[in-house]
C-alpha cells in the first residue's frame, strides 16, 4: 500500500489576489498528509517588467523569455512569490521549503529547440528527481516548488508551472499513490464559461474530446485537460481541477477527470 | 571527533564580476568535505531598485529596508543571485540547495527596534535551526544560503550576510568542528590597504584592538573582525578572510583570526 501524497498547483488570479492567495494558503497548511505545492508567478512578472522598461513578449498567450526576462522570472518567481509564500506556511504551523528545479537538481530540463517560434529561454522537462523530492516529504517537510528550472549546465530555465506540477506528479508516483489538483480562480472545468455554478463533477476522455471538438471550454482550460488526461496514463491516481474552497474539508466542489 | 564543516561567506566584488565568482564557485564545487556557502548580492540589488524608480536609502553604509526594497532584496538576493548560483555549482558536480532563512523556517530573525534609526524590514537573527541544516549536509548536499531571514508570523526580513554567516557557524559548532571563512575581494587583512602584499597571515585580538584604536583597517572590515572574534568565543574552531583563491588548495594567503 502507498501512501497518499497530494500535489497541488496553484496558480492564475489565485496568486495574484492577497486575500485569495491566503485562504488557499491557510487551506494548504491545514491538509493532513504528505503535500507539495506547485505556483504560477500570476501576472506579477510582467509588472515587474515593464517597470524595468522591459515590454513581455507574448506568442499565442506563451511567454517568449530572453536574457533580460529569465532574470526577471527568476527573481519574481524563485524570489519573492517563493519566499512570500514559504514564510506564509511556516506563519500557518506548515514546515515549508522554497525550491527551483535547479535546487538539488531537482528538475532538469532542456531550452526548447527553435522551431517557427524561438521561445529563448524556456525549458522542456526532461527529467524529476524523485527520490530527493521524497527524502524532503519524509522529513514532514512540503517542498515548494516555483516554475524555474535549469538544464544542468548552469542556465536557468523558464517552465510551464502546470507542466511542472504534472512532472512531479508522475515521477512522485513511483513512491506514493499521488493526487494532483489544479487550484485556480473558478470553481472547476464549467459547462457555462459564464456560471460557477455549472461545474461539471466528473470529465471522462470521451466528453473532453466532445467538448475540443465543439471548443465550449474555456481560456487556457484545454492545455490543463490535455496534460491531466495524460498524467492518468502515467500513473498518477486521481486528477481535479477546482478553487481553493475544494481543500476545505467541507466543500465538495470541483471536476475529476476520469479516463 | 567531529567532523570538519566549513562555512564560505561569499560577499563584496567577488558577487558583482562574473568572472571572479565563477572562479570561487569552482572552487568552492571541488572543496572536498561537507560546506556551506552564504551569499550577499553585490550591487545588484540597488542597480535594480533604481530601474524601478526606487532610490535605496542608506545611514552609514546601511540599507534602510522599505516594504518596497524588502520586495527587491528577495528577488534579487533569493531569486537571481541565489538560483544562478546554485545552477552554476549544479554543473561543476556540486549538489547544491538553495535556501532563505524562512525556508524549512531554518532562521528566525526579529525586525530590528526603532531607536534613533528606523531601519525598517531588517532583521536581528534569533535562531538558527541546525539540526534541520545537518540533515540537509548528511544527505551530501551544500546548502547555499541568501541573507534572507523571517520573522515566524509571516514578514521577510533582510539580514546582513556577514551575520548570517556568523550565526550559521555558531549553530553548527553543535555538531560539527566549523570553520568561517570570509571570501571577498581582497587576499585577507592588509597592513596597508593599497597593497595587496601587505596580508597579515595571523591577526590576534590584541593587534585587532590596537588596530581598531590606531583605525587603520580598511573599509567595511572592523565588522566583520568583531564578527570573526565574537565567534571564536562561542564554539566556532576557526576564522579566515582572504580571497576566492584561498579556497584552492596550492594558495596559503589569507588571513587567520586567533584569539
Amino acid at each position: 500500500m502507498y501512501q497518499k501524497l497530494r500535489i497541488i498547483k496553484a496558480g492564475g488570479k489565485l496568486i495574484d489576489d492577497e486575500n485569495r492567495l491566503k485562504r488557499f494558503l491557510r487551506a494548504f497548511a491545514r491538509m493532513e498528509g504528505k503535500k507539495i505545492l506547485i505556483h504560477g508567478g500570476g501576472s506579477l512578472a510582467s509588472r515587474i517588467s515593464r517597470r524595468l522598461g522591459n515590454e513581455p513578449q507574448m506568442v499565442d498567450g506563451r511567454r517568449i523569455t530572453t536574457a533580460d526576462d529569465i532574470q526577471i522570472v527568476t527573481m519574481v518567481y524563485a524570489g519573492w512569490v517563493n519566499k512570500k509564500i514559504v514564510a506564509a506556511l511556516q506563519s500557518y504551523g506548515c514546515p515549508a521549503l522554497g525550491l527551483s528545479g535547479a535546487d538539488a537538481g531537482l528538475i532538469r530540463a532542456e531550452k526548447r529547440p527553435v522551431k517557427e517560434i524561438n521561445y529563448g529561454f524556456v525549458g522542456d522537462i526532461k527529467k524529476v528527481n524523485g527520490k530527493r523530492v521524497q527524502a524532503i516529504i519524509d522529513q514532514g517537510i512540503a517542498p515548494v516548488f516555483s516554475a524555474i528550472t535549469h538544464d544542468g549546465k548552469g542556465q536557468l530555465l523558464n517552465t510551464n508551472s502546470d507542466t511542472v506540477a504534472a512532472e512531479v506528479a508522475v515521477a512522485m508516483s513511483k513512491y506514493f499513490e499521488t493526487e494532483l489538483v489544479y487550484c485556480f480562480e473558478k470553481p472547476g472545468v464549467l459547462r457555462d464559461s459564464n456560471d460557477d455554478n455549472s461545474v461539471i463533477s466528473v470529465l471522462d476522455e470521451a466528453a473532453y474530446h466532445k467538448g475540443k471538438r465543439q471548443s465550449w471550454f474555456h481560456d487556457g482550460m484545454l492545455p490543463k485537460l490535455h496534460t491531466g488526461f495524460d498524467v492518468l496514463k502515467r500513473g498518477v491516481a486521481t486528477v481535479k481541477i477546482g478553487n481553493e474552497k475544494m481543500l476545505e474539508n467541507d466543500r465538495q466542489i470541483f471536476t475529476q477527470l476520469k479516463l
